[in-house]
């Protein structure tokens, strides 16, 4: 097992990663606080392979559980299933001592944690990421939050985990598509921050795929590093912290103007990226063969290199509504080089239409 | 004008008191920050009466507005009010300049509050209270939220505003049931923690009742500081806040068990307090004379001094899901003598049992 720790003074967190935790009790239990019962919540997809063994690592730790199962899906993201974890933590008597337990992918973490920020005017949370998603992104930094059908993400709140723990086995059941929608974020960090780890997952995409345990390990462990770097310099999204955000505002549109659920997200973040590439480039920002090398590994992941054709004013319209966009202005992180992000304002709308014209499929 | 400050470190924020502010376009403009754009939320009441006013002030100073009005009631303090909120927010291209203003009373301003930390995971929000419960009491101290059927402010945040405005000429408007229920937590604050006050407060509630500007803008300073000073030792209500939590226990039991909205906050205080203070006597800790000083001050505010009778089991019921509940234990603030208040847990469900036999209406 390795253990990260994310530094944010009052509010650092360990993560661990490392195979066969979800049955380590000693681990499991030693992240609550004492007296604290658990809430587990997780999906219908999720709960039948973990829930048990999870409830039986506390329980057997002697820590009170309780369970709350949702549906799967990111189009479950909302409201309705976020009060669901309402209405259970209230019927089964939750009080301030509960902790939250995320045990799920990206959509569990967020839902779980805002639900957790928000119960009470705020009671603590764990997260236990079983999709690769999860564990190289949405677990680390505290942002939480649900949909709104006007934006992605649009309600939430910051809100730190006590700890993450990944084990690295729950990706076993995984099936090929997540693994690949993981595989974007990891791309991403290489992407934004790490020349020779965009080298190493080059090197390594075949072995990734083929789930080596050896290479998903160091994968999770540098992402983790570096989103965890990034978050510690900028909890609140103020400056540096946009960088993670990379590929991410194309994304949005395309997860928004294809109805929430359609596209996993890391399915859009890859096509989002290749449209942030392919802007940087037409910008002058990255030549050709760095844009190449960004799209060929994106293709190598098994992820989409191109975007649905929304229409181009769709796709602007959706980017303008973004958390991002600043007095209806779009801001996008370009690329300087491959290894090094930098945001922009989008003053030149005319190659911003050339480039989602070229990055779209061809209708 | 008089301008309080809640000390809260990097969070402190100023607190006017004064007629006419309203129409002070200076002040107004002062408390947002530079290149702010204002989002103003109120209710089908209180919009007509003041909206125009608020909105002249901003333009009139160079900030642009939105504004979204809301349906008015306690009933309405619940997620598909709060989503009208983020739709009107949404539709209008707010984003993360953009500052809500909370133009109302107390449900306004929780609603208010709760939709700026959640919206993008957090703008700021200023308050514009216009009861006199919210004056004293909402106004101050950051919680936010909204209430679920389970349980009132069961769901919510803390989130300090950037400032408050309590114009005392709004109160010439309120009805008199509700200057009654703004007059409750002015009676708990000198309960709690100031014999003087409450002194004072037997001298000077026909005044009150007669909303004497003077004796109303005393009142409302006092209470203002009374509830700042609490809230600045104990932000997160870990400790000393839950002293203002007087009569709230029994009080929130009567507010769930009738449906919201049908007592009034405030008046479901007032019966809570008599409970809390005949409960008070029943383990001796305070004489009959106090007690039944509070009970006749309660009574010339014009607030009910007997609760409902929804059955003693039901009322256990309720109280044992309050938030102040710990690992399903019920705990109550009682008063060791008048003007000042310490927390208990319920270890003598008998006497809880008799106290509530007592206080309320016999059927």
């Amino acid at each position: 097992m390795q253990t990260l720790r994310v530094a944010l003074a009052e509010r650092s967190y360990p993560i661990h990663v490392g195979p066969a935790l979800l049955a380590n009790r000693d681990l499991i239990v030693s992240v609550l606080p004492k007296d604290a019962k658990a809430a587990i919540v997780s999906n219908a997809t999720v709960a039948p392979l973990y829930l048990k063994q999870v409830e039986t690592s506390f329980r057997t730790g002697g820590v009170q559980t309780m369970s709350v199962v949702l549906p799967d899906g990111e189009e479950y993201k909302n409201w309705e299933t976020l009060n669901r974890i309402f209405d259970g933590l209230l019927e089964n008597r939750a009080d301030r001592r509960t902790v939250l337990v995320a045990l799920g992918g990206g959509v569990i973490g967020d839902m779980t944690g805002f639900a957790a920020s928000a119960f009470m005017r705020g009671v603590p949370f764990i997260q236990i990421p079983t999709t690769l998603l999860a564990q190289v992104d949405s677990s680390v930094g505290g942002k939480t939050g649900i949909n709104h059908p006007l934006g992605k993400n649009m309600i939430g709140a910051f809100h730190q985990p006590l700890a993450v723990i990944a084990d690295i086995d729950t990706l076993k059941t995984l099936p090929d598509r997540e693994l690949s929608a993981g595989l974007a974020e990891i791309i991403k960090h290489a992407a934004i921050r790490d020349l020779d780890y965009f080298s190493w997952l080059e090197l390594n995409m075949d072995a990734l795929r083929a789930r080596s345990a050896e290479a998903l390990t160091y994968a999770i462990t540098r992402s983790i590093e570096i989103k965890a770097e990034i978050v510690a310099l900028d909890e609140r999204e103020s400056g540096p912290r946009a960088l993670l955000n990379f590929g991410h505002t194309f994304g949005h549109a395309i997860e928004a103007g294809m109805g929430y659920g359609t596209w996993l997200h890391g399915e859009a973040v890859g096509a989002g990226m290749v449209m942030a590439a392919e802007l940087s480039r037409r910008l002058g920002m990255i030549d050709e063969v760095a844009s190449r090398r960004l799209r060929n590994l994106i293709e190598r992941a098994g992820l989409p290199i191109l975007g649905p054709d929304l229409g181009v004013e769709r796709y602007l319209e959706l980017m303008a509504v973004d958390k991002k966009a600043q007095a209806g202005q779009i801001r996008f992180v370009l690329l300087e080089a491959l290894g090094q992000a930098a945001m922009r304002d989008a003053t030149h709308e005319m190659v911003v239409r050339e480039t989602l014209d070229a990055c779209v499929t061809p209708s």
